[in-house]
């Protein structure tokens, strides 16, 4: 991890640009996948299981029980009852606004009715995604709700799944799985969204596919971890949180500001010892390459610097944090003091962990009842509204040399003289 | 416009099917474009304009006043203070939930900091796009708000644009107008999401952009609208509100729906009577080529099929509208009652005109205040916090192998045993 001082950084935008990947080569990679998908259906699907992955699939879809410990089915019940309750409150009340008098306007949330959910295997196979995509899914109504995993799909995820009522299960990964679920197959379902995060080759059939108008959730980079720490935060609990967000990939950044010189290098120290002992050492270490720390002069040119970082995941482990929330502009959650270890928000918190990395955060949300949703906008205009509202209409229709749109108004103001 | 029974369509999902455009031929058209901008910046700006529009120009940046008549910038105040008004009351508050003893979750809006608008020119030019659009983000708070539209730019776009408070307003239309704003120029500022409609080379800049992450209000396809109507609709009405949709574009569709045969003969009558004096009459007669009538046998009928359709603009012109709310699932903006014609939404009545076409309002919302906010999700945990969902995440992270994760929850756990 390198370390700098504020003062010697010339250009902040610089140490804030995340390291992307050549969009252009994986389309033209991942753009073929998408095509004989859309063409040969699960023939596709099986070959390129086949090759990719080398597994032989017989039937895509999983219909297997799962078993796991008792220890761990009660864990998922408390995360499911944090996240429920979370996401329940974002439900919103209809209210009915009578823009002027007979002009009454209000707009109401209406579910989308197919949702299609990827849930990564392989290295740490994710049954916290599920419960993260699935549970705000159920309370916004969602009919008709399919998972699909690479093979083989783990116990957790196969839990979950039927814990949080995903009507299918499909054991299908990678691009392939994206166009299966955006065009439809014989056995595969075409849904209205698609959601959870990936490899480089999902995200990029996601942004291809929504290129082409197809719903996804929100674009996704590396994952990220900036932590805000004064000379009060203890060097272990700081060291833990940067490790907990490094483990997930070499490619993940951590980034430490600090208002103190001396507590960034226990920091570093500490992080030479915890790392040591842990199964996934190699990942944390190729994402500490990416990582640095910036000895800041206060906590506001902490946030100033993290604004425009606009990290996934933000830790303030500082003095009374709930003073600088209303400075926080960019970021996708936010953990507050020193008992605020992101690894609650990953798992059972009750905020979602679907969230915009790589700086999306300046301008999309994290996952949210909202993101299974739509919400249609209703007018109700009587006579008296009519005679309120017509000439306006009228003036604009006709500034905007648009007679029609003059003309449906004219003829009710008439009906009504 | 085709008249068919609902009971000799053998399949309603071709009825429902758009007529789409060769997004690849598009793509592959517009893409030099947006790479041209992003290396040239102002001078490729100047030099499209003169190759697509034939207009030289000197200065991008507009800051020439407009005068325009007392009764139109009437009309724009009511129209203001109605789409203020709707959109106000979208201001969510925050609840903080204290999902377990000790863990607190809440969340806030922050606004999109720096916000670009474009709005088309040519045949009408919509200054009510910009009060559609300006409002809301001057509501959300955006700090920079931009402004894009071909030359020469109507009086009217220019007043609504200060009189909305937009910051900047630049003489650029097109595909590379939508490029100028995603990468910035010398002249033009980089924004954080780009809005507004616009023609096929417009959508498909912000599309491709779209799939680089840049952030876009909803995917835009031709305008349409879709009526349901009763034995006791008025002819007079139905046919104006059908050609008002159908004077926006030769490629714009509209639907009838009606449970009377007899009142679809006369609003087709009707029809041709109305359209001979539109002087967009040669588009709306175009526009009607592409639509048709469906004589179903009651309103639960019409109504799926609007919901396979999902159309833009919905209009109930039936006796109790109200009673179908619950029914329908799909449909950008929805319109109650014999007096609430599509154009008084259009202009006035406070809900936005900008709204999913082509059927993606099976997925996606309508602009609104959610629009031009992100989201920032928050949580403080407490010591107790940490005893009561402690055990949880540990279990949790174990089972994903994540023992980074694990750890920073139990050197939590460890230090207030």
């Amino acid at each position: 991890m390198k370390i700098y001082n504020i003062d010697q950084i010339k250009d902040i935008s610089v140490l804030c640009k995340r390291g992307g990947t050549d969009d252009r080569e994986l389309f033209s990679y991942v753009q073929p996948i998408l095509e004989e998908v859309e063409k040969n259906g699960d023939r596709a699907l099986k070959k390129f299981s086949e090759k990719f992955e080398g597994v032989v699939i017989k039937d895509l879809e999983v219909k297997s029980e799962s078993r796991i410990s008792d220890e761990l089915k009660a864990a998922f019940k408390v995360a499911y009852c944090n996240i429920e309750k979370f996401h329940k409150a974002q439900i919103e009340k209809n209210r009915e606004v009578e823009t002027m008098p007979g002009v009454k306007c209000f707009r109401e949330s209406r579910a989308i009715e197919r949702v299609g959910l990827y849930i990564p295997g392989g290295s740490a196979a994710l049954s916290s995604t599920v419960l993260m995509l699935a549970i705000p899914a159920k309370i916004a109504g969602c009919k008709e709700l399919i998972l699909c995993s690479p093979p083989p799909i783990s116990a957790g995820i196969l839990y979950v799944a039927k814990m949080t009522g995903v009507n299918r299960v499909f054991q299908v990964g990678g691009a392939q799985a994206i166009a299966a679920m955006a065009y439809g197959t014989e056995t595969i379902p075409k849904v209205d969204k698609i959601f959870g995060p990936g490899n480089q080759y999902v995200t990029a059939a996601k942004m291809l596919l929504q290129s082409k108008g197809i719903a996804i959730d929100i674009p996704a980079g590396p994952s990220e971890l900036l932590v805000i720490a004064d000379d009060n935060a203890r060097p272990d609990f700081v060291a833990s949180d940067l490790l907990s967000q490094a483990e997930h990939g070499e490619d993940s950044q951590v980034v430490l500001l600090c208002t103190d010189e001396k507590k960034v290098n226990e920091v570093l120290k500490v992080i030479e010892k915890q790392i040591e002992v842990l199964p996934r050492k190699k990942i944390a270490k190729g994402a500490l390459k990416n990582s640095f720390a910036v000895i800041v002069s206060d906590i506001d040119q902490a946030i100033e610097f993290s604004n425009q970082y606009a990290p996934e995941h933000l830790i303030l482990n500082i003095r009374s944090p709930r003073k600088y929330i209303n400075m926080i502009e960019n970021a996708g959650s936010v953990f507050l003091g020193p008992y605020s270890c992101e690894s609650a928000g990953d798992y059972a918190s009750g905020t979602n962990h679907t969230l915009p990395t790589s700086a999306y955060a300046k301008s999309y949300s994290g996952v949210s009842l909202d993101s299974f949703v739509k919400k249609i906008t209703f007018q109700e205009i009587s006579k008296e509204g009519v005679k309120n509202i017509g000439p306006t209409v009228e003036t604009m229709a006709e500034s905007e040399k648009l007679q029609a749109h003059k003309n449906a108004m004219t003829i009710r103001l008439n009906s009504i003289k």
